[in-house]
């Protein structure tokens, strides 16, 4: 594949960093492993590894199976990764793409990166996180919406959220690029978000479905199966893993008996932990997703099938491009 | 102005509905009133009266105001019309351009509409509302996300909604046209909805901010000077009106003192009603809009002036031909 095969696809993203199509893979927690990074790389758009909460056994795997010249990036939980600096460093000695910082203070964390040379890229769901990401002198800002998979805050949904941050940018800081995020798995969203003004999309939910992605068969069939309306934004596993995430946030989980039982009894839940605990163990070793966890957001309502992630990625950027061809033009 | 002014604009509803850009004017209760719905009509969209909750005196004002040859609709809360079979005949004596069904199952006023010769709309939350509107032979349904102002459900956004209803819609009744609603404000969220395949959109926020609207200066200044994140989905108001809103519904709002005070408090609300509806009144009287109720979208960051509804109409229509010719062509 060549540039050339998707021209009203080429964007400020695609330019600065070599891509064939503005589809970044969102960093999945330890789901966006070297494979499915390194798959939607050499597809043409820009794989991440999923850091997440920092797993240094996991990083040093996925780190060692990319080959060195894949360009490939990787994500972390902010608030998690200042805990453990060490796991910057081991990232960073592999010359990554791109960091991705998502939730909390990027500040501290990004001058480390950009003194590595490696871009800084800051996820945000709200525009005084955009703020802060500029005050972090961030390269792109991802501008999440509450229709994301996982992590997130609902306060705020893509289709308001990324224009607002396009303008906040555009008046303090033009060469910051903007990335969209949130409920876009298929080329009308990926056209879509070119409309609304960002120069590429972070795509979670449908490589989630890709056939390289290390999830598991029992949950792929559950989430295929899901329409729309079967997700939640919740906090309920988030009490059963005791993490400390702050109380703005909360996380886009498929509807299963197990948020159906605790969602908004989180107090009860708290205080029965143990057995939850318990029982959350044995379903996920079980591949039991009517009491494991799926973080999936809410575009699995537009995801039909497994495919492998190249096969994705042309298909949103053809449909995406016959989109933009037929309503660029008086003809249709 | 004619069609050929924007004629990347053109599409099936501008079409059928005699418009020359898809944008239709939301059926906002008592503040879209023969005024604004007739600057929409004849700036080229399609203007709709908010009839609300029904309230026959404002209705038959309203309706008398409407010169005979504008072609202009009504939208109705459905439960509460079903009520009030009155009214509908009262609309449907003015040759309605269409009737717009809320919230309710449509099935049996959809009848009396069609009966009248004039086309049913349906506004949909959500894809099981979806199919009952298609059981109900829309002619255009409305597919609203949780960005929109007013009631509706938090429980799905637009970007995911309009393509989950256009893929749905294709497949069962492929001449029922789909609208999208929520959280558009201008150009960008035009051309975007087009992208995600909706025939047009439909736009309340936006208006709400127009010059012809009848709505309080104090709550404009208020909703002006309002950013992102400023809204809020409750149902505070409905339970100070005891509006008999089934639970699966709420409506996004301007945060206020009252927001702050009630909302997640509204067990204690209800034991202090008469003290609440008291503030509230006197609230609305004096134009303090603390305490008083200003419904509206989350489109509202994206609305920085008060302007003619043939202005914003323009704006929106000039913004959205320039980014789809310029995202249509490989020249850019």
């Amino acid at each position: 594949m060549t540039a050339v095969e998707y021209p009203l696809l080429a964007t400020r993203l695609t330019a600065r960093y070599g891509m064939d199509v503005p589809i970044v893979l969102a960093p999945m927690n330890q789901v966006s492993d070297a494979r499915l990074a390194q798959a939607v790389t050499n597809a043409g758009g820009l794989g991440f590894l999923g850091g997440g909460y920092g797993d240094e056994a996991w990083l040093e795997r996925e780190l060692s199976r990319l080959a060195g010249d894949d360009a490939v990036g990787c994500g972390f939980i902010t608030w998690r990764l200042a805990d453990r600096p060490q796991l910057l460093d081991l990232v960073l000695d592999h010359h990554p793409a791109a960091v991705i910082l998502s939730f909390g203070d990027p500040r501290p964390l990004a001058e480390k990166v950009h003194a590595a040379g490696v871009p800084v890229w800051c996820q945000v769901c709200d525009l005084e996180q955009a703020r802060q990401a500029m005050d972090a002198g961030a390269d792109v800002i991802v501008a999440q919406g509450g229709e994301s998979g996982g992590h997130g805050t609902a306060a705020r949904s893509t289709l308001t959220l990324v224009p607002e941050v396009v303008d906040l940018v555009h008046g303090r800081a033009p060469g910051t690029l903007v990335v969209a995020a949130g409920g876009i798995a298929d080329g009308r969203g990926l056209a879509a978000s070119l409309c609304l003004g960002a120069d590429g999309v972070l795509v979670g939910t449908r490589f989630w479905a890709a056939e390289e992605a290390p999830t598991a068969p029992e949950a792929r069939a559950r989430a295929i199966a899901a329409g729309c309306g079967d997700t939640v934004r919740s906090t309920v596993y988030d009490v059963v893993r005791e993490y400390d995430w702050q109380a703005s946030y909360d996380a886009r989980m498929l509807r299963n008996d197990f948020t159906s039982r605790w969602h908004g009894s989180e107090d009860e839940l708290r205080s029965r932990l143990a057995e939850a605990q318990s029982d959350v163990r044995t379903a996920t070793a079980d591949g039991d997703f009517s009491v494991a966890n799926v973080f999936i957001g809410e575009g699995i309502g537009l995801v039909h099938d497994i495919a492998p992630a190249a096969a994705i990625l042309h298909q949103m950027a053809t449909s995406a491009s016959e989109i933009l061809g037929r309503l660029g033009s008086a003809d249709r």
